[in-house]
This record gives C-alpha cells, structure tokens and sequence, in this order.
C-alpha cells in the first residue's frame, strides 16, 4: 500500500472520528413528538410486537438491519489482530451495505474468540437484526459458525469471506465465458486455496455445472492420501465429490497440476504462479489471481505468458473481483423477501445477476465484470434474489 | 393513555418501519473513496488500534457510540413483554440520546434474562460502544449486572430506571427548597418504593445531605423485623443507614408514618396516597408522585390537601420529573471527558446543574423543573459531569 493512501486513510478516520452515526428518522421537538415516540405511545408497538412477533418488522428498523460481526480473528489479510483493531474494517463494511444498498447495519467486534461463545452471543443479539453479515472470523470455525446460525435462527446469516468472493469470481468466470465461446462445463479448473473462501468457491463452481475443479492448499494438491490431516470443510469438499482428486498426477505440485487446465482461480498468497506454469495450461486460460494485496502472478506476467482474462482482488488492474458487489445486493433482495435464509440457489442468483448486467457486445478482456460504482449492481442482484426467493416460496 | 396517542403512535412507527437508521458520515463515489474508506487505507486505522488500543477513540465511532440495551424483563410499565416487544422503546431511547446531546446510542434487545449471561454478552460486545445504558431490566437483576460491569468494563454503564428518577426528582426536591426557604438537611422524607428507582432515589437524598428518609414497600413500611425476607437491594439500604427505622411507630402503616413528614417521594403506584394521609403531613408538603401512568395521588386532590409543591412523570401536570433532562447530558459529559465509571458524584453533579440552571426569579410552585425541551440543560448537565470527572482526575 502506498503511503499517500496510510496517510490520507488515517487523516480521513480521525477527521471523522470513524465512520458510522446512529440517526434519528423522526424529531422530537415538543411533548406530542416525546409521547408518541417514546412514552406513553410507544407502548402502543411494543404491544402489538407481543402479542404478533412479526409486527417487529412492521413497528421498528429490525427490518432493514444488518449486523456485522467479527472476532477480529481473520482481518482484511492483516490475521488475528483482535477486536479492538478490527472495528474500523467493520465500520467500513457497514457504509458500504448502506452506501451501495441502502441497508442500515451496525458493527459489532466480540472479544471472544470461542465459536460456541460466538453463536451464543450472535442468537442473543440477534432480536434488533434482520440479517447477519459474519466478517473476519478465521477458518474453520467461520463455517461452523455461519451453520449453526443458519440452522437456529430464522433470519439471513452470510459469512461474506466465504461467499462474496466465490460470488464474484463465478460472475466473472460465466462471462469469461461468454466472450470466449467456451463452455463452463468443459472447463478445468485449478483452484489454489481451500479454506473459508476456497470452499465456498469450489461448491458454486460445481453449482454452475463445471465438472472438474481440482484443489491445492499450503499442503500442495489436494490427494486423498493427505485425507486425515484435512479441516472438517476440506474433507467435505472431498467426501461431496466437490473437489476432483487428480489421477497419475506425475508429482505433487501445483505446477505440475496446472498443465493443460483452463482455468487458474488462487484466493491463497502471492508470487506462487510462474509464466512457464501458465504456458503449460491450455489456449487462452482464464487467469483470477485473487491473493490480496497482491496476487499470485502479477497480470502483466500473466499477459505475457499467454493469459486470455485476469482478474484480481486490486482496483488498478482491469477486473476488480470486488465483493461489494454481491453482499449489498444480496442483503437487500433477502431483507425484501424476508428470506429466512441465504441459500446457494440465491448465490448463483447473484452471481448471474452480476453477469449478465453486461451485455455481450460490451464484454471484453479488460470488462468481464462491472465496476463496484455501477450503480445498477445492487439493485440487480437484489431483484434476482427476490425471485429466485419467491420462486422457492410458491 | 388516550386512543388518539395509541392510534397515531401506531402510524408513526408503521410509517418510519422504526426510528433509527444507521448513516455513513463520509461517501463512497469511487475508488479513492474506497480505498480511504475500505480496503486497503483502512488497515492502517487498524494496526494503529492493534498497536495501542486506545487510538480505538481517535479511529473509530467508539467514543460517541452508547449501547442502549435491555432484556425486555421490566418495559416501560408494562411489565415483562420479551426482546423483541421492547425494541420500539429501546430505539426511542437511542433516539432520544441523539436528539437531546448528539449522542449515537444502538439498541440491543436480549433473548436471555440470565443475569450472568447478560453480563457476559454486554462485556463481550462491548468494544463497539462507548457506553452502556442498561434499560427496562427488572429488579434486583438490574442492580447486579450494573454493578458487575461497573467493576469489570473500562466505559461507563448506568442504568437509566436506577439513577434518571433519581436525579430528576432531587433536582426538583433542591429547587423545592431553594423556592420555599426550607433546608434539605431538615426534610423528613417517605419514599415509597425501594426496588432499582426507589433504592438509587435513597442513596441520593442521603449523598446531598437529607437526614431521614423513610421506606415502605408492598410489605409496609421498611422495618428491622422483616429484614430477612427483604431482597438484598433493600439490606444494603438498612446495614449501611441510607434507610431509616422509624421508632415507636404505632401502625405499619404509610398513614401512620407520613404524620409529620415533609416530603413524599412515590416510584410506586396509582391511588395509594390520601387527602387526609397529606394533610397529616407538615405543612407546605411537597408531593413527588411519580408512579406511571397514573401517580400516588391526583395533584388536583394532592392540591386541594395542602401540598405545596407536586411532582409527576406525565407531561400533561406542571414539574414533569422526566429522565430525559438527565441522562443524554450524563453520557455526553461522560464520553466528553472519558470517564471509566458513573460515579455517584457525577450524578449529584447532574441533579445540582438541572435545578440551578433555573434562576431564584424564575421558580415558582408550578415550575420547580426545567422543561424536558428546553435546550440548555443536556449542555449543563454535561458540562458539570465533565468538571466533576476532571476534579477527580487532577
């Protein structure tokens, strides 16, 4: 990161002191205005939410309220920095659910570290909410708390990490697709990363119909030999055939795996993908170096060793994989509906959404995805997840 | 409460769908707003807070955010109506934090009404929050879970139902005097009511110098003989001499022992109190009836009685005790100036500054009490916080 940006980025959060403020809708400025929304009428709501529940979203803002929440344990590529240092990322991630979907949402940091703890305190707080972005939280224990939550309480729960990028990078990879004439299904995929973000990944990729998605961790490739040091989200990945395990692989290594694949997709670390390792792939692979802050193989690499599309987490290189694109959109369609759930069928929605807003003749190399400041995202996507909704509520 | 308020209360909160909103304070239009505001600059606010946790004040929304939270077990007279029934008061509270100080103020409805989960969610979600007002909790719980959090969070907790009538009602009890010429350390005062209103009322008539103040409960009048079936609240009143015995009491009666007092202080209920019971009392009595909705005594009947001043919580009598003159000023004093605890000098600060706001010239029987609109006082309020926090800090 470039020190202007530090600098700038500091000035901006001590000018303002953060980033969030809770507003009043209505004013108070005489005793009718007091008595009507405080006492003695507000009992009057209160009344109706106790004996009907689900007057709570008619009477208050539960409806259009997200809570994001974190323990601080996986932050932004920075690791376990703590709660504390983890609320100004959470701040961040409540002005984009407003600034991009017009969702209110409050960030939430938890000094505990405990996935029971976690799910615990997330069910107690979860009366003010209508959905619940987990942020942050490091893997596994973000998978088995995103469940949990999605088993126990009947609002939306979304672990953005896991999802947003596996969203976008679908998005991207349907229109890579679309320009190019191939077939998804055809496709050969090398993904490099399995844990929260890799995992959900691999699921939508074998949602959309790719048939072959081979996987490679800290560990090297995938193999079911290695099968008993896995994480539980690993060896589902295996035990679901989500993951393809390679056959007469000659060596374990990713550049061996890499030959003759179409598709490289790295949500790992940087400066692990050589020019030769994509020369060994097919014609014209589909490159989406998303290691953040930087990727896998820098995109001018990539281009000179025959790389047709690239995309990568950075906003100075063509085709942003930018999560903000999919998590306003999707919170917005799931509050609308008052979905009880964010399912992988409303994923791919979102992720279709986010396609096909591009039409054919605008696709190109360099334009396989929207920008973050189309301001036409959010509102696709969120229209597409109301009837993927209500057509699963029929 | 008449049909009209109820009714246009209804529509209120129907129209608003509640009364917050969460704002962001600065936009997002494009990819420098991004990176200044998101990913990458804001890891930089981030490792700051990482490396001194305090800089969590100048970075974040931490400093001017309270936590306005409740379990739904004791709302607004209305008894024990759940979470989710008590989320539109919480977020007139939240409101009301804003409008009267500029406070941002997030309301939290808890599942549980276990006193020791409820302390340990509040301290596990309290890093977002630079205060925490407990709300609405019944008690003795209440007592407990302030006091424990007290001890063990580094931000001011008050509970508002303990301390706001407290200080309230003591403002108007100096002013009470001021205007009439009679000394607070001669009053004889009857409290009735010794839960979380009535025992903070206690400690505070006796901080600012009342000799004698008398209690009755549901089981008459506070006596040495029934000490054992008392809950421990209303003990520490009786072992640490906030109460008094009274000696040689003929009858265990409020009658009986309202016989030549000077002031009747009532967080109670409706119609309890008697013409003849007030004019039993010394003369020129003043009559705090502060029982919600409907008060001890009429003031129309109080009046006819002989009391000399009257004090109610509604806002259709003159001398509306209303918590709202006190706590939006306490936090701001108390998040102004950085104050780790509420401390029983900052609240007799709180009462002194809402009764000398008003001048000798301007009191008089009927305006004992600044009006819950009137402008100055959360100033004043804070201001005097915020002295008596730096007196103590030199």
């Amino acid at each position: 990161m470039d020190n202007d940006i530090k600098k700038r980025s500091l000035e901006l959060h001590l000018k303002h002191k953060g980033k969030i403020s809770v507003e009043s809708k209505i004013r108070i400025e005489n005793s009718d205005d007091l008595s009507l929304a405080y006492s003695p009428g507000v009992a009057e709501p209160c009344l109706h939410i106790k004996d009907n529940k689900d007057d709570i979203y008619k009477y208050t803002s539960k409806g259009n309220m997200v809570a994001v929440i974190t323990d601080g344990s996986a932050v932004l590529g920075l690791g376990n920095i703590g709660a504390e240092a983890s609320l100004p990322v959470m701040e961040g991630k409540a002005i984009l659910f407003k600034e991009f979907a017009g969702v209110d949402a409050f960030p939430i940091c938890l000094k505990t570290q405990d996935t029971e703890e976690i799910i615990n305190i997330i069910k107690n707080i979860s009366v003010s909410f209508g959905g619940i972005n987990l942020e942050d939280i490091s893997s596994p224990k973000c998978v088995t708390i995103e469940r949990r939550l999605k088993e126990e309480l009947d609002i939306p729960v979304f672990h953005d990490d896991q999802h947003g990028t596996a969203i976008v990078s679908t998005a991207a990879l349907i229109n890579a697709c679309r320009l190019t004439g191939k077939k998804l299904e055809d496709l050969e995929v090398v993904l490099v990363g399995t844990g929260a973000a890799g995992s959900s990944i691999a699921r939508i990729l074998k949602d959309i119909g790719i048939k072959h998605v081979y996987g490679v961790n800290i560990d090297g490739v995938v193999l079911k030999e290695k099968y008993d040091s896995y994480s539980f989200v690993l060896k589902e990945l295996i035990d679901e055939n989500i993951l393809t395990i390679p056959n007469n692989l000659k060596e374990d290594s990713l550049k061996e795996l890499m030959k003759n694949k179409d598709v490289f997709i790295g949500v790992s670390t940087k400066d692990i993908v050589s020019k030769e390792m994509i020369k060994s792939m097919n014609k014209d692979p589909f490159i989406f170096a998303m290691a953040n802050p930087d990727p896998e193989i820098s995109p001018k690499e990539a281009l000179e060793a025959g790389a047709y599309i690239i995309g990568t987490g950075r906003s100075d290189y063509p085709n942003q994989i930018n999560n903000v694109l999919a998590f306003p959109g999707i919170f917005r369609g799931a509050l609308d509906s008052r979905a009880k759930k964010i399912t992988d069928s409303m994923k791919l929605s979102a992720a279709k959404a986010i396609a096909y807003l591009l039409e054919d003749s605008e696709l190109s190399r360099e334009y396989i995805i929207p920008s973050p400041f189309d301001k036409r995202v959010s509102k696709a996507v969120s229209e597409e997840v109301m009837k993927e909704v209500k057509s699963k509520t029929k």
